[in-house]
């Protein structure tokens, strides 16, 4: 057999047991929240068919779907001759199958093909791995986690607030201080309505979310150059001076602005109630009205959440939304949502710079039992099974090697606990227990020693 | 839009709530075990270069391995027209991606791509799916999951007593009566040695375990098919001897038959002492030596073993071994290991047929608070509050539909209580708890709702 050098694909990520800590830390801290709040997971196959992907993400997302080449002779039936045959459709030909791009569309997909077993409204979570085709760089990988909740057919505005109120209990957990950012689409669409500009909500909202970094003027130049009239931006004026205001003030603005549109106006009592609900809260998060937020703009029909780290530079590590219309494309009408996603990849990163994780996470093993001899080895061996069996993590050196060879083993593990027992120990019926951080070391017995360790 | 009518590749499968909960619960109960024990988790790519798992698997396992389409323009570089082009070296021209078939193969090579960040000898655990091609049938699917812990580095047979150890943990844990059989590759070889036939181990194994089902004249006749000659038949008799003989007398048996067997000694030896730690554990599990147990043949260089479920109809539910070489195909020789996979399907679909789900896990909402009007969702929602502080997971139906509907809707997910306030209850700062079981309903504060609920 040749030896092969061991790599794994780029883009994709081997775990350690010290990064894998960490992961679960995040995970079950998620998990916990979402089950709190009674979102039940749920898990969809890593393939689905193509024909359930495909012009679901447009055509870049096309491109980006890994596909699985069909099992047996997939040439069977294919004229690769075929001057008609592109790559892509040849890519369709031979493979029926792709790697889930996102939690979304199998989740539509799910609700569709389990509607009748399903009760509604629908709340489910997903943490599962999504495959894209990306360019690898630093922070964006090929295999990566999402971790969403959604739940689908109810139209209560009290679901938003319950995705806030999640989102607060989720970094305030992690003790990540975070701003929560609350935009609504029908406010959006109210806008482009009242400055005569129906059809620019995505030209709009691209050239406003500039104004921070470029200044009202070269926004105004972009909003022009992008086909917006002039008199249309005269109307902008209240919104250009939204920065530092509350989001009172922000509201009273924008019901001067959209007094003449009825779903710029519906979009204002959106949000208002969601505010008033979330005021009962007590929460840590900060919540601004943000309307330059258009995160997934042709998909979401109402809310709009992001989430960012404030003491961390870190794109958005949460955000999500409300959409009317998620399973129609599977055929299911008048099912309304609303659902939220955390990134786990950006919460691990911000986690790690904040210096953030736990201490006790990371060093789930407790202590080392040294392994003197055969000898001793039962003795060791009964003291490892009695401190497991109170719930400890712990182990025993395996092999007769030297003392200093299981000592540094223990140091390289960060086991804060070293167990030793000889002759002596045997006797007296004690062990002695060495503080790997300290040096101390003492003579107990085993009950007082699983007192110490846990 | 086309729309698609939803469906999942064949031999996958969606998991609904009620299902992810038992899954998780299996998970989650292996998991402890596995970390009580100093096992810590790894994870590794869901995809690994088409070099790493290629020609691993047997032909067979070449075959089933799901390939990806390589991104971008695949077909550059690609003579189509090639007559020497087979459909299998076209699809590693298309190809250079595959996904996990096993964990065994990623994890050797994970120790010797990751061999200097570790410190050895190295205990991992590995929870994820693998992905074959097989033809779907029933409990057999194209993506399931496999739970692996094995250490690596170690010669010691602690190792193989704290795996058998760790399998009576889960399966007491679990409530699975089981039996786990046990042989050592060395007596296979010892055997084989013995009666003259060193090359016939494999065909001496797939004879030997068929002596329950066909009887021993049978299985005499299936050998000498198989080439091995009459007089070495002969000196196996003290082997047909073995059922329903102790492990002790089974041990007794194969030291006079391997008495000038090196290797063959070697065996007993091994086996003795693992069943020597064995004793002070006081396991519920009951070992037996088999010895024509002879998993993964080519692979196992010591201890074998495999557990079955005592009560159900079922293949193994969990196997292992000891291998000298997993790492040698990745190029780092003298990495001696050991250990154990469990199935989680199988698991599942035990627990299931005997009934043995714990019942707390089926019904992890424990409220729902029904949401009578605009007017009394606030009261509603500040209970909801208090409940799941208390670490409670709660509910509230989010819309103002009839009490019927959301009644029905607690039933149908078996929500044990509902929990009602109207201005009665407001005024005397109560909640009307209904046991959604008996029907009983009874006016409490909330504290006593927090203390029933717990």
């Amino acid at each position: 057999m040749n030896i092969v050098k061991p790599s794994i694909p780029k883009g994709t990520r081997d775990f350690t047991p010290t990064e894998m800590m960490r992961r679960n830390y995040i995970f079950d801290t998620i998990r916990s929240i979402f089950y709190k709040h009674a979102y039940l997971p749920i898990e969809t196959p890593s393939m689905e068919n193509l024909s359930t992907l495909m012009g679901k993400y447009g055509e870049e997302g096309d491109r980006l779907l890994f596909k699985i080449l069909n099992s047996g002779d997939f040439t069977q039936g294919v004229n690769f001759n075929d001057p008609e045959m592109s790559v892509n459709k040849l890519a369709t030909k031979l493979c029926e199958k792709g790697l889930r791009y996102d939690l979304t569309v199998p989740f539509a997909r799910f609700v569709v093909q389990h509607q009748n077993e399903l009760t509604f409204p629908f709340k489910r979570y997903q943490m599962q791995p999504v495959w894209r085709a990306d360019r690898p760089q630093k922070g964006r990988y090929r295999e990566f986690y999402q971790c969403d909740a959604d739940i689908i057919g109810s139209i209560s505005l009290i679901n938003e607030a319950e995705l806030i109120e999640i989102t607060d209990e989720i970094f305030s957990a992690f003790g990540i201080a975070v701003v929560m950012k609350i935009n609504n689409r029908k406010i959006l669409s109210g806008i482009a309505e009242v400055i005569g500009e129906p059809e620019q909500v995505t030209n709009l909202c691209i050239a406003m979310d500039k104004l921070d970094k470029i200044g009202q003027e070269a926004v105004c130049a972009e909003m022009m150059e992008r086909g917006i009239c002039e008199s249309a931006i005269e109307k902008l004026k209240p919104i250009f001076e939204f920065s530092g205001k509350s989001n009172d003030e922000k509201l009273g603005l924008l019901s001067n602005l959209l007094a003449d549109s009825e779903i710029g106006k519906k979009g204002i009592e959106e949000i208002t109630t969601v505010l008033d609900y979330v005021k009962d809260m007590d929460l840590a998060t900060e919540l601004e009205i943000d309307i330059t937020l258009a995160r997934g703009l042709n998909y979401y029909t109402g809310a709009i959440f992001e989430v960012k780290a404030k003491d961390a530079a870190m794109g958005s590590i949460s955000g999500g939304g409300r959409y009317d219309n998620l399973t129609g494309i599977f055929g299911l009408k008048n099912m309304s949502g609303v659902g939220i996603s955390y990134g786990a990849e950006r919460i691990y990163d911000v986690l790690n710079e904040l210096n953030l994780f736990p201490a006790a996470i990371l060093n789930p093993v407790k202590a080392l039992f040294i392994n003197f001899s055969a000898e001793d080895e039962r003795y060791a061996l009964s003291g490892l099974r009695a401190v497991r069996k109170a719930g400890i993590s712990a182990e025993i050196y395996p092999d007769h090697v030297k003392i200093g060879k299981q000592m540094s083993y223990a140091n390289s593990k960060s086991i804060p606990f070293v167990i030793m027992a000889g002759e002596n120990e045997r006797n007296n019926n004690t062990y002695t227990l060495k503080d790997m951080t300290t040096g101390e070391q003492c003579e107990l017995t085993l009950d007082n020693i699983i007192e110490k360790l846990q």
